[in-house]
C-alpha cells in the first residue's frame, strides 16, 4: 500500500532561543510541502526564567533534574511562551498550526523515570503515542507543534526529551504515513572531523556508523543521538536526516542521511 | 432541524488558582454529559509570577495594562502553566481534552485594542471565532480546553477577557450547536440584595434586567457581565446560567438563568 509522506521536524533550543533563526527557519518551515509537524525544545529560555525566579537549575552529569518549581517553569516556557509564539507566528505564515503537549489530546503518555542512582524528577520515559488521534488532527489539515512535555495518564506533566519525542512519535505514525524525520541542529551534519565543519559525512548506514565508532570518529554527545535515529529506521521510519535549517532547501545537499 | 447540545463553561481566576476548588469542578466537569467546551482566566497567579519576576502589574481603574512583559508572564502562566495542568488533569478524568489559544488552529483572531484614552498594550478584541475548525475538534471527540489568548493573526498573542471569549465562542458555534454558557464565579448566582448571598435571582430575562437596572440592585461590575449574556441570547445561544460550579449538580437549583 502506498502511505502519503508525513515530515517530522526537531528543532533545539539553539534555534527557539534566537529570535531571528526562529523567524528563518519558521519560513523556511512553512514553505516546506506536505504533510508535518513540529517538535520543539526550549533549553536554555527555561534556564533564564528560572533563574529570574530564584530557582536553581540543577544539573547532575549534564543532564537536568526536574524538580517541581522546574517542571513549572518548564511547563510555562515550553508549553506556554516557546510554543503559543510559534503557533501564532506560524498562523501568520499560513499553517494551521496547534500547539501540543503529550498531555493533550492525551497524544503522548510516559513513565516518570524510575529511581535508581539519580533521582531525575519529573521526567518522563514515552510509553505510548496516540497515532490515531494525533493523525485525526494531521487530517484535519492541522499542524502539530508538539513542546518536549509528556503526562504519566494520572494527571502529572513529565519533561521529556524532544529528540525522543520526534523518534516516538515517528515510529507511532510510520503505521500510517511514509516518515521523514529532520533533526535541526547546529552543525551542518555529522561531521567525519569535529574541528572541520565543513566534513560533513553525507550517508550513513548501519555498517558505516559501526565503522565510524570504531575509528572514534563519532563521540559521546552524538552516539544516543544516532542510535535514537537508527532505532527508528529499523522501527518503521523512512529516512533520517540530521543537519542545519537549510537541509529543506532545494539548494543544500550539505546534511548527513542516515538509512539502515 | 434539532441540533446537538454543547455546553460552555468559564471559569474564573478564584477557581484556578486554588488547588481544591479546581479539582472539585473538573470533576464536576468531567461529569458533565454531552459536548463541552471550558474556557479559563488565570488572573492572579499571573500577577504573583510576574511579582516574582520583577514585573509590576500596572491597572488603570481596575483593569490592567499588558505591556510585552506582562504579555509573556501571561502567555506563560495562562497558556502553559493553568491549561495544562488542567489538560493533565482532566485525561486523568477520562476527558480527551485539548488546550487552545485562540493562535491554535486559528480559533480566536481579535483585534488590538486601538489606543483611545487608555493604551491597553497587548489586549485583543475578538474578531472571528473558527467555528467550523473548533466543530472538527469536538467531532474528534476532544474537549477544547480555552484559555484567555487569542492573536491577531499577524504573529501577536493578545490578552483577551475570558467572559468575552466564552459569550464570543457561543454565538458562534450556536451555528452548529443548541448552546448553554455557564458562567461560575464566587457567588450563587446574580444576588437580589448583595449583603445576601442566598438571595440569588432565578430567572432574569430583559424586562425583568432593566426593572432590576432601575432599582439599581445590579450595580458595577455586573451590568457589562450581563449585557454580555444578553448579548449572546440575542445571538443565537440558548440558554445563559450564571452561578458557582455547583450548578452541574442535579441538586441544586440556587442559581441564575438567564432567557430573553
Amino acid at each position: 500500500m502506498h502511505k502519503e509522506k508525513l515530515s517530522i521536524i526537531k528543532i533545539g533550543g539553539n534555534i527557539v532561543e534566537d529570535e531571528n533563526l526562529l523567524i528563518e527557519f519558521l519560513q523556511l518551515f512553512a514553505g516546506l510541502k506536505g504533510k508535518k509537524i513540529l517538535v520543539h525544545g526550549g533549553g536554555k529560555k527555561a534556564t533564564q526564567i528560572a533563574s529570574r525566579l530564584g530557582i536553581e537549575s540543577k544539573m547532575i552529569n549534564g543532564r537536568r533534574i526536574t524538580d517541581s518549581s522546574t517542571l513549572e517553569v518548564i511547563t510555562m516556557v515550553y508549553g506556554g511562551l516557546v510554543n503559543k509564539n510559534i503557533v501564532a507566528k506560524l498562523q501568520f505564515l499560513g499553517i494551521d498550526a496547534i500547539g501540543l503537549t503529550g498531555a493533550d489530546i492525551n497524544s503522548i503518555e510516559s513513565i516518570k523515570r524510575p529511581v535508581k542512582d539519580i533521582d531525575f524528577g519529573f521526567v518522563g520515559d514515552v510509553k505510548n503515542v496516540a497515532n490515531e488521534s494525533i493523525k485525526k488532527l494531521i487530517e484535519a489539515d492541522f499542524t502539530p507543534i508538539f513542546c518536549a512535555i509528556t503526562h504519566d495518564g494520572k494527571g502529572q506533566l513529565l519533561n521529556t526529551n524532544a529528540d525522543t519525542i520526534a523518534s516516538k512519535i515517528a515510529v507511532s505514525m510510520s503505521k500510517s504515513y511514509e516518515i521523514k524525520i529532520y533533526y535541526c541542529f547546529e552543525l551542518n551534519g555529522v561531521l567525519e572531523d569535529f574541528t572541520n565543519k565543513n566534513s560533513v559525512i553525507k550517508l550513513i548506514n548501519k555498517e558505516k556508523y559501526s565503522r565510524l565508532l570504531k575509528q572514534q570518529k563519532i563521540t559521546d554527545g552524538m552516539i544516543p543521538k544516532i542510535d535514537n535515529c537508527f532505532d527508528a529506521l529499523q522501527n518503521g521510519v523512512h529516512k533520517v536526516y540530521i543537519g542545519n535549517t537549510n537541509m529543506f532547501t532545494k539548494e543544500s545537499d550539505n546534511f548527513t542521511t542516515l538509512v539502515l
